[in-house]
């Protein structure tokens, strides 16, 4: 037997000894804060009970609302969770259009993107992200605490139907969205260290600080002749921002080996279709928790109207797609399409509340064309994006953000809110921010650790160059 | 380099100016309908004040009930989600079960059905399939509008618990479905252009007048003495429909090559239980949103009793089949334990809301059986159905329907109000519709384009024939 | 033609036959109870009218916090069909980390522990796991019934917001779970027959009486000096249990042939990667049901509490394994950080709604730990579990229960409420009952009818072997 005794013992030794250990120092901890008194009710009353205390006791301001409140608060976890599976959507269709050597190493980067960003969101992302009063520009924020929990009311009074918790979980699912993008951008290539340090600083810093200008009070509020920066759920400061960091790593990284030759471009497949159409099929899923949760309450009518113009630009991105990769590329493109529901997805986010379904039809439309034509466009000018990203997220969130000041309905008597050059001055500049910072944290990487694996490396997968193991033993 | 300037030009060109010239005539479609008013509400007012001023404004009437309107558009656009999800159950399903050579093609055909599936609905199906007051038989509706959309309480007063814009969301997801369940049974040897025509016309027009006869106020009101035809969420009008449109397409195009032979049945095995096994958990996860939201409200007790009949029903579904197959093929057979799932889901769908939990695992073991037995048959005739197609929606699909007549639970000192007669009656005359519009429909595309690729892209496989890629590069 | 028309008029016959057979026997069953009064609301009155006439009948006690009842009720249900995804998650993680020559014998040993599971809950299970008044051990109940159905308040008066059936659907889906668990522990070379029987008593039986003692009101409540067990949705009584059983199974099966050589432990590889990263999602998406609907309402408080924590502690489940893994086995390995996720999921199940945001994150990260060292160690002490159930399962659901006593927050001016000792107490009895039970019942099957496949058919693999079907044909 080549194991001594000794290290199993050691296992064993620690395994029991942790508990006991942790006991010891974790009620430092468990002190911190205490948002946890009603969350353990005595055993003979019931949560009806408690419901009706509470209605009581909160006033008659507040009561009749309680039921809003509760209703409101319950979609938004569904939406947080919903938001959650698009990360599955974001790995599985980023293997799936991959080379299958590479395939471990995109499940893992995923797996670590989304959990450094729920955990760095809870440490200082959130509070930086909506940091109260600040300057418009940039507050770092604590960690998630006591400031941030409310049962009820306390948190957001009546402006806001949800508790801190709430608001929190649903907005931690949307920061690892951004890196997650340019993972996709940068795949096959990346050093793993270098990309896992960009992304810790890029969703733990970068995001929540561009976030803050829009949806933290910042200065794009004075946009648009002060009727603010429309950008309903994140066209520009999740999907712009995310295309435009990975414009910028792309930048860095340079192209695939083999991909531009001097006979022309050689198409690297992806190695599973079914997997790429698992992903983007759960990306839309998760799409209506993303804009249906941030009608941020259960109000029937802007959720509905959420549901449907989200939906129906999906569906035209998708025949947009398909048209314009029938004509252009001669054949039903199969990627193409799925770039087409995610087009027209990423097109709508910004104005999904504020347009008609007519409206959301030709939105999804266009950005269906735009996708293949950027697509291929990027292709020329040798920017090598395995799976589209920067044209999904970066052309088409701007778009979007254009869209939400053409196709804006306007009540009858009121008037037009937003403007193309207000809407265009916010986009480029988180496109700019997002470009910049990428930009120069990655050339740091670039001349410290490096920031691309070796030919061999790249040649032989990283799923054993850096994890040792296959993705398939079929 | 192969490229010339001019195209990348072009692209770039076409890329900027494609907003801008949109953004000239985008405004006519945009000041069509003015549906988002309360869509964007003011920053400083949040949801819950919107909600105390609605409900406010509402009156003595309405005021009450709004928190049940609240909580039940919110089950509606939730189910909404649930049965999107079952697109991607039924492509993973027909893929996992056809051979990998015809995978993209499967992918793209089923992302094609949503699409067009959820416009044409748009378009014309919606208002075609809820025409109001009409004959009874057909009556083609325009697009979706504002006669479709009211933030609470003006779409269906009292009587429905959702917005115009639920509404139309919880029905159009279902729409696609009954082109979706022929998609499957014509895999691996339709061609492509074809079906695309022949699933927009299936999904866009015959089915929302058939359908109309049942959930529009059509004549099928007038069956079972007067108490209706009873098919709750659809075991007939959807999945009855779709399995006889499916027999006439199959009949039609004939089976594969090398299925059936002198020397008997040579099986095509499907290339992927994975993908499979995915599918059909994922339609089961889905089709709580397809019964469940057929409640058409959050009343808890129809919601309590169709998550249990519905779950059942499936679960014995699927040990009905596993028993049967062992008899029957003498092994534990996989893939007809996946049909059996399916078989008790559409079983259950017609009757969910009025049968007990006792009943409902009867209607399912049944239909678990019916559905080995159905599939063995099938293929006794030489009529090939890759998925099991015919079987699982057309033949399950009357079960369903004669079953809410058999399983009904008669209230104490109530009287049955389902007969044999009537809903055989009703679910013929669906299938009898499905089955010649598709006839002749599949006839004149067979007669004029053709509806079958050529026996050597059958060889190849149409991804590489249709597609220009395969699914797998592994 | 290999077929006689005999057995084609005999299916035939058989199809058109059973319908009517049934017809006549059915009424039988359907009479049994009447729980669809009101499930089947007149064609004129729309569920608002119902929902009206319904607050007005229920009186002043109850109908304030009707809305209340509609909105937890709803969440039940969803959360039902969350933890139903987990069931497809389970069985692509499993599927993932063994042999492709194994896979059909794995989905199909899932597709019939959630359909055997979820019938026996029916016919047995629910009514022993909430026996009301008893002994505190052990009491068989009745199958699902008339006791357990009320559309509101009768169910469970003010202290449950959720109907009888919402109660069952909800619990139902949590019983398969534990044999699940142990179906990934004995995979690849369990003989199915014998796992089948295993399973149905297990989950039957063993399962709701263990069960029992702590949600169903038994001996567990006086546990912590009287204010019972701490086990919020089941750390102990799913996880442990499931564990422990497992571990029991494997003992008496041994290991796979050819893990555990002369020369050392030879790593039997999963077989598909992204299958097991699917499954893994999706349990941390099904885990938002398991958790959150463990609230039994909708509660605002308690729900944002639950799903920060339960999120905060997978992710940092999963960081934790990534930071062991790495130093331990000196890569980043892609399935040490998939039962990373897990670990931190079962750590944080008994503690969900009494922690702090940081005492989730510290649970996860000690979870994330304990699961890579755990693994290495019963590898070294040759028990061969391939998905590291009884690791995730057994060893992370001790941790969690004596998690609840060192992380319990303690409210100002409260007192602490759970001790290590009694959580020790509790989780010890749930282990050694699953244990004992299961190699007492393994143990019969052993030396009766067996329990291992042969030599040949584990080479050959179980697909082949027992079911006559490859999994993939690419």
């Amino acid at each position: 037997m080549r194991y001594t005794f000794n290290l199993k013992t050691l296992l064993l030794a620690t395994l029991l000894v942790m508990p006991l250990l942790f006991g010891s120092i974790a009620p430092v901890f468990a002190q911190e804060e205490a948002p946890a008194a009603e969350a353990a009710p005595e055993e003979e009353a019931g949560p009806v009970d408690d419901y009706l205390e509470l209605v009581e006791s909160s006033g008659a301001e507040y009561a009749p609302a309680f039921d809003f409140f509760t209703t409101s608060m319950l979609w938004t976890v569904i939406a947080a969770a919903l938001v959650f599976i698009m990360h599955l959507g974001f790995a599985t269709l980023e293997a799936g259009l991959t080379q299958s050597k590479n395939t471990v190493n995109i499940l893992f980067k995923n797996c670590f993107i989304i959990s450094i960003g729920l955990i760095t969101y809870a440490l200082i992302g959130f509070n930086t992200h909506y940091p109260g009063d600040f300057n418009g520009w940039i507050k770092f924020g604590a960690p998630l605490g006591a400031g941030n929990v409310d049962d009820t009311w306390g948190y957001g009074g009546l402006s806001l139907a949800m508790t801190g918790y709430g608001d929190f979980i649903f907005q931690a699912m949307f920061a690892a969205t951004a890196a997650t993008i340019v993972s996709g951008a940068v795949a096959e290539r990346v050093k793993l260290p270098s990309f896992m340090i960009f992304a810790t600083i890029l969703v733990g810093i970068a995001y929540p600080v561009v976030g803050s200008w829009h949806w933290g009070g910042g200065w794009m509020g004075d946009l648009n002749g002060g009727n603010g920066f429309k950008d309903f759920a994140g066209s520009a400061v999740v999907h712009a921002f995310g295309g435009f960091a990975a414009l910028a790593c792309v930048l860095l990284l340079g192209a695939r080996k083999g991909k531009y030759t001097p006979e022309g471009i050689k198409p690297i497949l992806g190695h599973n279709m079914p997997l790429a159409t698992i992903g983007v099929f759960l990306l839309f899923f998760g799409w209506f928790g993303f804009n249906g949760g941030s009608v941020l309450s259960a109000a029937p009518g802007p959720l509905g109207l959420v549901f449907v113009t989200t939906t129906l630009a999906a569906c035209a991105g998708a025949l947009g797609a398909i048209l314009c990769s029938w004509i252009v590329l001669k054949k039903p493109d199969l990627s193409m399409t799925l770039n087409g529901f995610l087009a027209g997805l990423v097109g709508i986010t910004a104005n999904a509340d504020i347009v008609s379904p007519a409206g959301s039809m030709i939105i999804g439309v266009i950005a269906g064309i735009i996708v293949v034509l950027s697509v291929i466009f990027f292709d020329k000018l040798k920017i090598d994006d395995p799976v589209g990203a920067i044209s999904v997220h970066g052309v088409c969130g701007i778009w979007g953000i254009l869209a939400a000041a053409i196709f804006e309905v306007v009540p009858e008597g009121g008037e037009k809110q937003f403007g193309i050059v207000g809407q265009l001055v916010g986009v480029l500049a988180v496109g700019a921010a997002a470009f910049i910072f990428s930009f120069i944290l990655f050339l740091i990487l670039k001349v410290t650790i490096g920031i691309r694996v070796s030919e061999e490396e790249e040649a032989e997968g990283l799923d054993i160059a850096e994890h040792g193991a296959p993705a398939y033993n079929i």
